[in-house]
C-alpha cells in the first residue's frame, strides 16, 4: 500500500488528516470512509492504547486511507509497537531539542539509520512489494510536534536531523507554554508569526508542516497558507458538534 | 432517577431520542452530553451486544439522559438482562401481532404484571427511594415496533394489551413490508396516512407514538404532527455525515 | 476433573457454591481460591455474558472448583455453548413445567438422551480420560430452577423427567410469585413449608435440592435442614459489604 | 465485494472453506490471507460471540475472502445481527425440518422472501453498487445444516424450500445421532453411503453441499466426490497439530 | 466535580480512600458507592492499565467519589494520559529524590509550573466551571510515593518541591528496603518512628500524609496518628477475605 | 509452581519454548498444551499488552508450562507489572551494555538485589510455599537479548553483571546491526562464529543461551549446538504456514 501522505508531500499537496480518540474498530472504519487521505490515531490524547490502536488500523485497512499514529511519548518501546502494528507515519509529541528528535528517529528506523528492532508483526503482512525492511525506512514518516517555545527557539536544530520528514504544530500547547490560552484555530498575530517562520524554515529543507485545527473552515485557510497535513478536530468532536445542532434542530 | 420519557409524555411533550451503535463507553459518554432527553442503545442493528450496552449506560450515567435499549429480538433472556443492567425503556422490533405484544410485556415486567425475574444487578443501584422492584413496572416503558404491514393491520388489538405505553415506528421496514423502498424520512403519501392513523390510535388510548428519522428537520416536522419521541440517525451517522462534510469543505 | 458437586451430592454432603456477577477473570481467578466447591458464572443477572463465561472459567480453572452457569433462559443456543466452553452443571432460570424441564435436558444432553451439539471446544480439553463425549452425560448436572408458584404446583411431573439431576431454588422469584416481597434468607412459614416439600420431592427421587441464600449463616442453616447446595450472595455481594464496613470502621 | 462462494458454486467448482474458533481480529486476519476462497465464524462451537465475529469480519475484510457465519441456533435475533455485520452466507446448525428450514429462510431475507429487519450498519457500508438492500437476498447464501437423522429423512422436504442455495453436513453431529460414534473424516459406508443421496439431491435442485473435514487430505478427496465447499478443521486445530509436532521435532 | 480529597485536607480532616486491582467498571461503580471519599486506580500492581482505569473512571463516575490513580511508574506519557482521562490525584511510586519528585510535578502540571500537554479528553467533559485549564494544576493533587530509604533520608529535600500536595506511604516496600519483612499495619518500632518523623515533616509544611493499610482498624488507627489519607487494602483483597469467612462460615 | 526451565537449566537440559502473538486467552489456553517446557508472550513485537499477557497467563496456567514474557522495552513500569501477574523470566530487548544490563536486574530483583517494588498480585497466589517474595529473585529468570554489534563487543561486561541467568539472541536484529539481511534460522558463518562465542562466553558463566528459531530442524540442531533454550516462530506463524498448506493440499 503506498503512504499517500508521502506521495502527497513529494508533489507537494497537502493531505487532509483525521484523527481517532474513540478506541473502537467499528468507529474507526465507518470514519476512515469518509475521504480523508490519513487517519491518525491518536494515543496522547484520545482514549486509546496499543491495542485499541491496531483495532483502528485493521478498521481502516479496507478504506485505503494512509494510517499514523500520535504516540503518547517519545519513547522506544511504543514507537516500535505502533510502527509493527502498520503505521506509515509516528507523530510524536513534546520534541523540543534536536537531541529528542535525533531519538525519534533513532527509535524509529531500521538499522543502519536508526535502532528499531525487526518484526513487523502486522506491517510485514500489508508491506511493499520490495520487502517490508527494505522500504520501512523510506516510506514511514516521522514527524516530531513543535509545540513549545523551547522547540522553536531550537528549530533550525531539529529540522536539520536527518531523518525528520515533517513536523506537527499543536496550537494549544505551543499557546500555552507562550502564557497565552491554551486554542486551537488561533488568530493571534504572535502565533501566526511563528507559523510562518516554521512554514519557511521546513520549506527551505523539503520538510512538510502539518497542523491541529478545529474547524474545516480554519484548516482550509491553513493549507493556503502553506501547510501540508491539516488535522479537523476528531471523530468524537465532529460527532458531538454534530449532535448538539440536531437536537437543537430537533427541539426548535 | 427520574424516567424524563415517562415524564414527559404524562405532560404531553415530546423528547427527542439519541441512537447508539457504537460499543464503547467513551463514546457514549461524550455523545449523552449533548442534550438529548434519552438515549437509546441499539441493539439490534448497531454494533452492541450485552455487555457493550452496559458500558454505554455506564458512560452515559452521568449525563442524566434517560437510558433505554431497542433489544435485538422479542426474546426474554435479553429483555431481563438489558431491564437488570438499568435501561428505562425497552424497544422491541417487529412487534406484529397482540401475542407478541403481550409476551413483550410479559417478559418486560415483574409479578404480577409480568414474569421478569428478579435480580436488578445494576438497575437496582440507581433505583428511586422506593424500592426498585417495587416502581419498575411504572417505571419502565414497554415499546413494540409497529413496523410492518401485519402490525399495521392488528394495530388496534396490539394496543389494547395492557402494559404497552408507546410504540415505535421503524420507517425503513414498514416501506419495505409494503413493499416501498427502504428508508428513513418517508415523504410517500401512503406511509404518512398510516402516520396518521397511528397517531390517532395512539392519542385515543393515552400511548404515544415514537419515530426513527434521518434528519432533525424531518424529526421537528414529526413532533409538529404528533410523535412523543423523535430519534436522529444514530451517532456514527452523524459523525460520518459531518466528517464528509468537513474533508470536503478542508479541501475545497 | 471430577466433577465435585456430583461426587458430593452422590455420597449425600453438601456444597458451599460461589456466584460470579463480575465480567473478569482476574477477579473469578481470586474468588474460586477461597474454598468453595463449585463457582456458578451468572449469566442471568450478572454482568456476564459468553466471552466473559469463558474468561471467567479460565481464571477458575487452576483453582479445582467446579464450573457451572446459571445461563440466561432456557435457550438450546446459549446452553450449548456455555456446555462447550466446560460447563459441569446447567442452572436453568424459570422452568416451570415438565415440558420446559424436558427441554432443557434435551439441550444440555448428547444423542440419544438429547440433542446436544458436538464441539467441545474447551471442555474436550479438560474432559475425562474416557473421553469427554462418552463421559458428559454422566458428568454434566442438570439443574432447572424453581421459582414460580407454577413450578411449585408442578413439581412432580417436573422432577419425574428423566435427567435431572437436582434443582436451584431462586427465593425472591417465588416469593414474588406468591404476591410477596422478592427477598432472600426467607423466614416466611408459607415459603419455609414450600422448601420442606421441595426437599422431600426432591429426597424421594434421589435429585438434590439447592438454594441462593443471602448470608453464610442462613446458607448453614439451610444445609442442616437438608439442601445440597448452597450458593451465597454473589462476589460483588460480599466485596460491597466488606467495603461498606471497612468505611465506617476506618471512619468510626 | 463479490460472494466468491457464489461465483464458485455458479460455475460449478469447489471452494476452501476457513473456519475461525479464536476471538481475535488479528488471528483472523492472518489466517484469512493463506489462500481461502471464504473463511466462516464459527459462534456455536467456537469461542466467539457477536462483537467478536465482528472484529473478526473486519481483521479479514482486506485479504478479499468471503466472510460467513455459523450462528449458534436458527433463531433471529443473531442472524439478523450477523447479516448485518456483513456475512455473506449463514451456516445454521441443526436444522431438521422443513419448517426450520423455512424459518432460517425467513429470518435471513429482506421482504418479500422473508422478514429480516432493514439496517446493515457494517454491510452497507461494503454492499454491491446496485445498493445492498436490493441485491442481499441473491448474493447472500442461506445454508441450512443436515447434521440428524432426522434431516436426513427429511431431506427432500428441506431442500425444496425456496431459497436454500447449499447444505453443509456436520459429520460429527449427524455420526453422533444414528448411534456412532461422533468424528470428522468418516469412512464407515453407511454414513458414506448418506453423502451420496445428500449429493444426488442437491445436484438435482443446483443446491451446493459442503462438508466439515479434519484434514485436508480428505477434504481434497470430498471435492473429487462433489461436495462444493470442504472447511479444513479449524484455526486453533491447525496451530495445535502444527505446535505438537514443532515440539516434538525439536525435542527429537 | 470538587476534589473531596483537597477538600478535605484544607479543613484538616482525613479521607478514607479505595483501591481498585479488578480491571472492571462494573465493579469499580458498584464498589464507588460503598461510602469512600476517593477511590484510586491502581495500575502499578493491580491488574489495570489505561484503558480498564478510564473504564473504572466511567463506572464511578455517578458515585461521586473523587477518582485517583496510582501510575505504574515516574513517565510523562502515562501521568499525562491518567490526567486526561480524569484523575484528581496522581499516586506515583518510588519518588526517591527531589530530581524525581521534580520531574513528576513537571509531568502532572500545565504551564508554566509544568510541561503537561493541553487535551483533556475526558477530564474536560467533567471540569469546572471556570475551565478545566485554569484550574486543573490548583485541583489535582500531586502525590509521590515515600517508601524507600533513600526517599527517607531525602525527605526534605523532596517535600521542598513546590507542587507536592501529599505523600503517600507504601509500608511494605519501605520495610523491604530496611531489610525487613514486606508487609501492611506494621507494628515494627523503627517503621513507625519513621511514621512519625514523616508525619512531622509534612505538617510542618502543610502536606498531607497518606498510608496503605491491610484493615480498616489499623486504617482507623493512623488517622488518630495524624495520617490525612487512609486507604484499606484493596477491593479484591475485601472480597477474598469475605468469601473465605463465608466459605467457613456456611461450611461450620 | 516450579520453574521448569530454571530446573532444567540446573540439570544442563535444553526447554523448547513457545511463543504467543495472539492477544487471546483461548488460543494460548489450547497452543500451552502441546508440549512446551516455557511459553512466552511477546510484548515487543506481538501484538500484546498487559491486560493481554495477564489473559495469556490465565489460559496458560492449568498446562503447567512456564510463564515468560518479552518485554516491550528495558523499562521499570511494564518489568514490574509483568513480574506481578507471574512471569516466571523477563525477556529483554536489545541490551547492548553492562548498565542496561545492571538497569534490566535492577528492575527485576527484590530489595537487596534489586529496586523491584513489593504487590504480586497474580504472582502471589501461585508463588512457593516459601513465599513469593522469598524465593523471586533466586526463582525468576532475566534474560537480555543479546542482539547488535554494540551487545557483542560488550558481552562479557554484560554476563558479568550480577543476576543474569540467561542471553536470549534474535537473530534477525543481530544480522541487521552487521549490514546483513534480518532473518531467522542463519546459516551466515559469521553469524554462527558469534553464536560459538556466545556459547563460550555463558558456558564460562554458568549462563544459559537463548535462540530464537524459525522452524523446529534448526531448533533441533541448535540445541544440539549448545543452546539451552529454543523457540520455535510464534503460534500464529504455526498456524500460517499450515493454513497454508492445508489450503494448498485441499486444491490439489
Amino acid at each position: 500500500m503506498a503512504n499517500k501522505v508521502k506521495e502527497a508531500w513529494k508533489s507537494g499537496k497537502a493531505v487532509v488528516n483525521g484523527w481517532l480518540a474513540i478506541p473502537s474498530a467499528f468507529s474507526a472504519e465507518m470514519y476512515s470512509q469518509c475521504g480523508w487521505d490519513s487517519v491518525t490515531v491518536d494515543m496522547q490524547h484520545g482514549v486509546q492504547d496499543y491495542l485499541s490502536c491496531v483495532a483502528c488500523f485493521q478498521g481502516m485497512q479496507p478504506s485505503g486511507v494512509t494510517p499514523m499514529v500520535r504516540v503518547p511519548w517519545n519513547e522506544p518501546g511504543i514507537i516500535g509497537k505502533v510502527l509493527d502494528a502498520g503505521a506509515y507515519g509516528v507523530i510524536c509529541p513534546m520534541v523540543n531539542t534536536p537531541e529528542e528528535a535525533r531519538a525519534l528517529v533513532q527509535y524509529s528506523k531500521y538499522p543502519p539509520a536508526g535502532t528499531r528492532s525487526n518484526g513487523p508483526i502486522r506491517a510485514g503482512a500489508y508491506g511493499s512489494s520490495g520487502g517490508y525492511q527494505k522500504t520501512a525506512n523510506d516510506e514511514i514518516l516521522v514527524i516530531p510536534m513543535i509545540e513549545t517555545k523551547q522547540a522553536i527557539e531550537n528549530i533550525d536544530a531539529i529540522l536539520d536531523v536527518p531523518g525528520i520528514d515533517g513536523i506537527y504544530v499543536g496550537p494549544s500547547d505551543l499557546s500555552f507554554s507562550y502564557g497565552k490560552e491554551p486554542k486551537l484555530d488561533v488568530e493571534d498575530p504572535f502565533i501566526l508569526e511563528i507559523y510562518d517562520k516554521l512554514l519557511a524554515a521546513c520549506a527551505s529543507r523539503g520538510i512538510s508542516a502539518g497542523l491541529h485545527n478545529g474547524t474545516a473552515a480554519y484548516a482550509n485557510r491553513m493549507i493556503k497558507k502553506g501547510f501540508k497535513l491539516v488535522t479537523i478536530a476528531n471523530e468524537v468532536g465532529l460527532m458531538v458538534a454534530a449532535a448538539k445542532a440536531a437536537v437543537k434542530e430537533a427541539k426548535a
